[in-house]
């Protein structure tokens, strides 16, 4: 079975980065297949860059070798390392960007790449997705063991994503991520919601208040908000052929409290 | 011969989750071929999502799986349809993005995708393409019969996409896209052109009347409207090295004329 | 082993014009593997086309066929053409975009893509990338002889890329391009500045002087102007998690000088 490399950066799309990724990729496993999570990642943002591929990586085939790439430190003496997560693996800069995804499937040996065997010949300092990380992917890909790309070290990174927290009788998250829609992603995750099991629920944010749970975007009226359990399996904030962003003024940090009716 | 699935949304780059859909694809059916249409879709504008699937569809290869996901109706009581059109198949809501597609090949049987156990394991209500859409299309291209995925029913929705008409010596239509470089696609298709073969044609929009049908963008004058037959074999509006919306004012709905000199 | 095809284009990413010409390559040679480099070159730009073409062609494997098309000229008279460029080749309009990239490898036999029985039935004057460039790439990557596609012509059009100069003790270029994260790419390569070797050198941009050069990114001071040899092997102009180009009212072609300390 072919295995599958997906690559998630902030290179953006202009000039071609990952394409040359892929170059390097192909030329070490041919048969790879390779799939791009996003590349439009804010540039240098690896709180949201972890938060996406946490979210992403849970839908891929045992074995999928995952390279995120969000390197403000490149260069420098941040390590490069390959973690494996229980049937999965994640390569990239120990920066924490890969650490919530890789401790939600379960963190087992990390191993720091520092065999120059298995990077280009000539490795720069400043654009190590190229020079190390897709070349290891590869080598990893076409069968290398994960010993011989490097040794195994202490101490992943860590990088601690907001979570939901009980204030008295309500649950308070913020908002972490806004999609293409508008729609406002919060830390509150539909199982934080089960201490209310019973109960009906009301949403407020940003002066908003008594924004009902509905279980799907057409439910709302049009133009209002409201509250779904959304694609991330997290409580987001919608409008209905809207922009809730716009519409409440939100953006990333805001507030959200959830409290039964 | 690898299956072909290709990807239409309106789920933009930044998020990954065209991505996610290929991670459950290549879950089920690890040999797939899966092509990006477009994820730039106007959010939720079903109209030009069936303007451009129709447009891209005829260009690939016998059998393949076109998967489309526009969907403001999403977890509403909208169907979610398997459309078998004469040699290529059409996955998506039933919501009329998927019919004039596979009108132009042929409709064959549709089938409600209502077999659960060739969905994912929970199937939310925000994010069919991921639950729903991806993996069956997974099954399909790996051999599941399209029987096995849900029953026929009748009466896909459709949906009229703007078409030319004859207005006494004239032929009227209107502008359905702008494309990356400014040009204006019109309603108006090379074969509507065929009652005035043999004459001279003079096109007039947004008050600019007379200008010339050429064959290729380079023929115009450096900053002069011109008429093509463009790339999806419709009359298209350009400005040579310019960009005819801004020049000419108009937009999507702005009307066409074409007349013979 | 199956064939790598990559595409370069100005087409942007909302129409599905990539995907339809990949639903072209893929009816004629379903094993090929298409890469894309980018789709985002601005409309028309045939020079930051070769720019991007000849700085990512060096990482693909050997055999790789390399299509790009930033085509004004599209149905004028200039002509398509396949260059055989030493283990890599290159497909596109003869206008300059391919010549660069071609020259870094050694450019062989150049071919007149005019041998319809390889192009599509109903060849356009509009999109050349369908018609002529993707069917052609992929008949070549199926076997096709070169010979087949089209004959041997002579004089491929050159476009000379911005290099870097001596004036004096000072080596001059300038910046040819920009990157997403405001680095301002020059014109001058890591090979440019052997002439310095074993001095301290100093960069000036735009009224600032004595930039330091580093070797990454991080060894700048935060929002203060440093270079580095960046990731196309050029000098770039970048400040530490800012945007160079807005920092120092930099663009393209803006002049460069390094000299020793």
């Amino acid at each position: 079975m072919a295995p599958v490399i997906t690559l998630l950066t902030d290179f953006g799309s202009s000039d071609p980065f990952a394409g040359i990724m892929k170059g390097v990729i192909l030329a070490i496993c041919p048969h790879a297949r390779i799939v791009d999570l996003t590349h439009e990642v804010p540039p240098q943002d690896v709180r949201t860059g972890a938060l996406l591929l946490r979210g992403a990586a849970a839908y891929f085939p045992a074995g999928t070798i995952h390279i995120a790439v969000v390197d403000p430190g490149v260069g420098s003496r941040r390590r490069a390392v390959l973690v494996d997560a229980s049937g999965a693996w994640f390569i990239g800069p120990d920066n924490g960007l890969l650490q919530p995804a890789a401790a939600a499937r379960g963190i087992g040996a990390v191993h720091e790449l520092n065999r120059a065997e298995y990077h280009l010949p000539d490795v720069g300092r400043t654009f190590h997705g190229r020079d190390v990380f897709a070349p290891v992917a590869a080598h990893l890909a076409a069968g290398v063991a994960p010993a011989a790309l490097g040794p195994v070290v202490e101490g992943l990174e860590a990088l601690a994503l907001p979570e939901a927290a009980v204030e008295g009788d309500a649950l308070v998250g913020e908002v972490v991520h806004l999609d293409r829609f508008g729609n406002l992603v919060t830390s509150i995750r539909a199982a934080d919601l089960a201490r209310f099991r019973g109960s009906e629920l009301s949403v407020s944010i940003a002066g908003c208040a008594s924004i009902p749970l509905r279980s799907a975007y057409a439910e709302g009226a049009r133009g209002a908000p409201l509250a779904v359990i959304g694609s991330w399996d997290h409580l987001e904030i919608a409008v209905r052929d809207g922009d809730a962003a716009r519409t409440l003024g939100a953006g990333r940090g805001t507030v959200v409290r959830v409290v039964s009716r």
